[in-house]
C-alpha cells in the first residue's frame, strides 16, 4: 500500500481543463508558469509519498487523545506537520508580503489533493489554517495581519475555525458565544463551541482560534455576528497589547469528540472562558469574513474527498492487480474480472471527473483574483457547491467501491481500505453539508437569473460541437445532456415555490456535476488527440463515464422535476407509522 | 433511539405483495393464516423491541474476543441468544420433525429482518445456524439429522460455514483443507479456514461447523469438494462413534478478525487439526449441499441489509423530528426542510421497495416448497440474487443517508448512526459479493432464455395495466419502465460474449430491483386504495419511489449496454497511469 501522485493526470489536466497557461499569461500570477507549476507538483509529491502517506495507518490507529487538557497527536505527525510547513505547502497561495508563495489556487488545489490522499487526519490541519490566512487577508486590519499572518503562514502557528455550537449547526445565526469590548481594544469572548477540528495539538507553537461571536448590541440572526482572533497563547508582540507576553489565553479543550474516522485528527469541544480576542473586519461582519474563509475551505473539502478517492482507487487496483481468484485470464489476478473491471474502470472515471471539477473551480477563483472580471467571480461561486458536494460523493463512493473491491479484506480493517470510507465520511457533512451545497446552488447561485449556469452550459455546448467531428460517441452525449440540463435549469428558475426548488437542489447538483465531469473528460479527449503518439486511453477513459456515468445525470433531473409535494404529501407521522 | 418494529409494513406487504393468503392455502403450510402470522410477529417484536435493541451499541463497543482461546461474547448476547433460542425463532421455519416450527420462510424473513434491526451481530448467528439446519434437512443422513437437527433448533448448538481459505474466497473450488475417511465411518478434516462467522461463542453448549474439504480422491475443482459436519465438542450420542463423549474436537480458534463493523460478531480463523467430521450428502457432492445453505443464507443477508436499513431510518427520522434548527416551519425541527425530507422520504420508500423484493423471494421459495412446481423454483432462483444484493445496497446506502440526516453528530459514534454504516457493509461481500450474485443473475439464472425473468415481467405488466385506470401516475412509469427492462434483457440474452453479459450484469440486477421495487410499491397503492377510510400514505410513498428512484433504472440500462469493450479498452497498467 504506497501511494503514487498522480502528476500526470493533474499537470492534463491543468494544462486542458483548468487551463493554468491562461493564469500564467496574469500579471498576477506570472510565475506560474508550466515549468514552475511542475516543479512545485514534483516536490510536492515526494513529501506526500515519502513523508505523509506513511503516516495514513497510524493516524486511524493511534488516534489523538487528550491528556490533562492538552491534545497528544499520533506519533509521526509532528514530524510530518514541520515537513508540510518547512516545505511552505501551508502558504502555497498566500500573499507573497507575508511570506506565502502567492501561486494560483489552481496549484494549491493539487497539492491538498495529494496531501488528502496521503494522510487526510493530519492534511486537515493546514487545510483550515489555509482558510483562516484567507480570511484574515481580506478582513483583518493591517496590524493583526502584520503579527499574526507570518507566523501562520510559515506553520509556526495553526488556525481553527469556530463556528458551530449545540444549538447552531447549518443555522449559524442561533450562536450565543459572546465577546466584550475591552478599554484596550481587544475583546473577552466567551462560550462554547463544538466541532472544533484541530482545535488543538502538540506541534505547532501556537493555536489560533477565529471565533464566531455576538457583541453586546449585536442584531438577532446572522447579521448580529461577528469575528475574532483567539490565540491559544497570547502572543505578546508589543502592538497587541491584552495580556501577558506568552502567558495561556483563557481557551480551553474540554473533550474530544470520538469520531467514526478521522482518529488522528482531534474534534474539540472549545471552551472560551472571557478569552482575550481581536476583532476581524466590522463589527457585525463576521459572515462576510466567514464566507471568505468558508469558500475556499468548501472547495478544500471537496479536494479532500478525491484526494481520498484517488488514493482508495490506487489501492484498490493494487489489489486488484495481485489478488488470484477464479479462472481469470491473462495475469490471473481478479482485475480481468468484467465486473472488478467495471469497478475499477468506473473508480478512476469518477475521481478524473471530480478532480477536473474542483480544479475548474479554483481556476476560476484564480481568474477573479487576477482579473477581477464578475463573470469568473460567478463561475467561482457557482462551481464551489458543486466541487464541495460532487467531490465529497466521489469520495464516499469510490472509497466504498474500494472496499467492495477488496472483498472479504476490505472489510479487515488491516488493510486500510475501510478507513478511507470512515475518514472521507464526514467531508459530505462539514463546510455545510451537502445538502447546504445544493441549497446555496439552487439558492444564492441561481440568483441571477441562471447566467452563471447559462454561461458554463454554452461553454459546454460549445465545446461539444467542435468535438463532434473528432469525437461524435462522446460529444453527441455531453451535448444533449447539457440541453436536457438547460431545460431543467429553466424549470427550476420557473418555480414559483421556494420549496420545490429545495426539493430538487441535489438531484440538481448531481445533474449538474455528471455533465461538468463529462464535458473535462471529453476535453481530456480532444487534447490527447492533439498530441503526437496519443495513446488513446483518455478517449477511452472519457468513453467509460460518459458510457456508465453521465446516464445518471436524466435520472437525477427526472428526480429533480417532481418537485416537493409529494414528499410533503407523507407527514413526519405518516413516515413514522 | 429506541427501535420499533414494522408490523404495519410487514403484514400490508404479506397480505399484498408476498401473498401469505395463497401460501396458507396449501397443506404444507395450512398454519399460516393471518391470525397466526400476526401473533407470530407481534411475539417476535417484543424480542426485538425488548430485548435485542438494547444489546445492540453494547456489541459495538464491547467487541468479541479472544481469550486464551475462547471467545468471549459482548455482555448480554448470551440473554440475548437464549431469549432467542427459547422463543423458538432459530427454528421458526425449520421441520416440526425436529423441534421447529415448519412455518413459511416468508415469516422467517419478516422476523429476521425485526432482529437484524435489533441487533446485527448476534443475528448473525442464529442466521448461520439456520443455513445449517436447511442443509442438513436436504442432504444429511437420517442418522446424522436425528442428533443434530434437534439440538439446532432449539439452539442448545449454533452452527456456522466454513468455505473460505485464504486462496479460496469467491472461488470456493480452489479449496485445500482435507478429509481423510477413517474405518468407523467418520473423517478426519484438516486444514484452515478463514472468516468463519460465529466460529465460537460462550452462550451455546456446542459449536457446528459445516466445513467443505476434500476427499482423498477428490477430482480438482468444485466438483471435488465434500461436506462435513465437525462439532467443537463431540456430543457421545452412542450412534455416532468417533471419539470420546463430551471430549474437545480437534478445531481451535486461531485469531479473531479485526473488522470495520460487526465487532460483537467475532469472525474466526479456524484450525482443523485432524477434527472428527461426519460427512453430509455424497461424496463430492458438497458443492449442492453447499448451494442449499447459501440460496437461503443469501435471501438472509439480503433481508439484514434491510433491518438495518430500517433501523437506520427510524433513528435518523427520530433524530430529525427532534432537531431543531434553521428557520423551518411548523415543528421547527429539521424534518421540515426539503432536503430532509427527500432523505426520509426516500429512505422510507427505499426499505419497503428492498423488503417486497425479499418478501417476494421468500413467498416464491415457500410456493416451491409447498407445490413443487419448477416455476415457482425459477421465481426464487430468479429473485433470489436481486434479494440479496439490492437489500445490501439499501442497507448501505440508507445507513449513509442516515448518518448525513444527522449531520456532524453523525460522525460521532455515540449516536449510533454510523454504526450502522460499518455493521451492514460486509453483507454487501459474504455470501458472495453482490458482483458474484449479479454474474449469477445474468449467468445462471438467465440460462432458461429468460424465462423466469420475462414470466415476471410480463405479471408486473399485466398488475401496471389493471392499476393504470385508478392510479395512472404510477402504472404508466411502471409498465414502461418493466418494457425498457425486458428488451434490456433481450439484449442481454443476444450477447454472444459472455464478457459483454458480465460487464452489464452489475447494471442489470439494479435496474430489475427498480422495477421490482416501483411494482411493489404499486400494489401496495393499489390495495390500500381498496381499503375503507384509506389515507393515501401508500400511494403517496409509491409517487416518492416512482418519481425518484424508478428513473435509475434507465441509467442502469444504459450502462449495462455499454458492454465490456470499452472496460477492456484500458489495461491495467493504462489504469495505473
Amino acid at each position: 500500500m504506497s501511494y503514487r501522485a498522480p502528476l500526470h493526470d493533474l499537470a492534463f489536466l491543468m494544462a486542458h481543463v483548468a487551463d493554468l497557461p491562461k493564469i500564467a499569461a496574469t500579471d498576477r500570477f506570472a510565475e506560474a508558469t508550466p515549468d514552475t507549476a511542475q516543479a512545485i507538483l514534483s516536490e510536492a509529491a515526494r513529501l506526500c509519498e515519502d513523508v505523509l502517506a506513511p503516516l495514513q495507518r497510524r493516524g486511524d490507529t493511534d488516534p489523538a487523545r487528550l491528556e490533562n487538557g492538552r491534545v497528544r497527536c499520533p506519533e509521526g505527525f509532528g514530524e510530518g506537520y514541520r515537513a508540510i510547513a518547512e516545505g511552505g505547502w501551508i502558504g502555497i497561495a498566500a500573499d507573497p508580503d507575508h511570506g506565502g508563495m502567492g501561486l494560483p489556487m489552481t496549484l494549491a488545489t493539487a497539492v491538498n489533493e495529494m496531501m488528502s490522499s496521503a494522510c487526510l487526519a493530519l492534511q486537515l490541519n493546514p487545510l483550515m489554517t489555509q482558510g483562516q490566512i484567507e480570511a484574515l487577508e481580506h478582513h483583518a486590519s493591517d496590524e493583526l495581519k502584520s503579527w499574526a499572518l507570518p507566523k501562520l503562514v510559515s506553520g509556526e502557528w495553526s488556525g481553527t475555525m469556530n463556528l458551530t455550537e449545540p444549538q447552531a449547526g447549518s443555522d449559524v445565526g442561533a450562536l450565543t458565544t459572546r465577546a466584550e469590548p475591552r478599554e484596550d481594544g481587544t475583546y473577552a469572548v466567551t462560550g462554547q463551541k463544538i466541532y472544533i477540528t484541530w482545535g488543538d495539538n502538540d506541534f505547532s507553537g501556537n493555536v489560533c482560534h477565529l471565533v464566531l461571536a455576538r457583541l453586546p448590541d449585536a442584531p438577532a440572526g446572522t447579521r448580529g455576528i461577528s469575528l475574532f482572533l483567539v490565540p491559544k497563547i497570547l502572543p505578546g508582540e508589543p502592538e497587541m497589547g491584552g495580556g501577558t507576553p506568552g502567558a495561556a489565553n483563557a481557551v480551553q479543550v474540554l473533550s474530544l469528540e470520538e469520531k467514526t474516522g478521522l482518529h488522528g485528527s482531534p474534534t474539540c469541544v472549545m471552551d472560551y472562558a472571557g478569552a482575550t480576542g481581536w476583532l476581524v473586519g466590522e463589527p457585525h461582519g463576521g459572515m462576510a469574513a466567514m464566507f471568505t474563509m468558508m469558500n475556499n475551505a468548501r472547495l478544500g473539502v471537496g479536494v479532500q474527498g478525491i484526494g481520498v478517492a484517488e488514493a482508495a482507487f490506487q489501492q484498490a487496483l493494487a489489489y486488484a492487480r495481485d489478488r488470484k481468484q477464479g479462472r481469470a485470464s491473462g495475469t490471473g489476478t481478479i482485475v480481468e474480472h468484467a465486473d472488478v473491471r467495471r469497478m475499477l474502470a468506473g473508480m478512476r472515471a469518477e475521481v478524473q471527473g471530480a478532480r477536473a471539477i474542483a480544479l475548474m473551480c479554483a481556476a476560476a477563483i484564480d481568474m477573479k483574483t487576477a482579473t477581477g472580471d464578475p463573470a469568473w467571480a460567478a463561475r467561482a461561486a457557482f462551481l464551489t457547491p458543486i466541487a464541495k458536494a460532487h467531490g465529497t460523493e466521489v469520495g464516499m463512493s469510490v472509497a466504498q467501491e474500494g472496499v467492495q473491491v477488496h472483498g472479504g479484506m476490505g472489510y479487515i480493517e488491516e488493510t486500510g481500505a475501510a478507513q478511507f470510507v470512515r475518514d472521507v465520511r464526514v467531508t459530505a457533512i462539514y463546510e455545510g453539508t451537502n445538502g447546504i451545497q445544493a441549497m446555496d446552488l439552487v439558492g444564492r447561485k441561481l440568483a441571477d437569473g441562471g447566467e452563471a449556469a447559462f454561461r458554463l452550459l454554452d461553454e459546454i455546448q460549445q465545446a461539444a460541437e467542435s468535438a463532434r467531428a473528432g469525437h461524435p460517441a462522446l460529444a453527441g452525449p455531453v451535448w444533449h445532456a447539457a440541453e436536457e440540463l438547460r431545460e431543467g435549469t429553466e424549470w427550476l428558475l420557473a418555480q414559483e415555490d421556494v420549496t420545490d426548488r429545495l426539493a430538487g437542489a441535489m438531484a440538481y447538483l448531481r445533474a449538474f456535476a455528471r455533465v461538468l465531469g463529462a464535458h473535462a473528460h471529453l476535453a481530456c479527449a480532444v487534447a490527447e488527440a492533439g498530441e503526437a503518439g496519443a495513446s488513446g486511453t483518455r478517449a477511452a477513459l472519457a468513453a467509460v463515464y460518459v458510457d456508465r456515468l453521465l446516464p445518471q445525470h436524466a435520472a437525477c433531473l427526472t428526480e429533480m422535476r417532481a418537485g416537493a409535494a409529494g414528499l410533503f404529501a407523507l407527514s413526519p407521522d405518516d413516515l413514522a407509522a
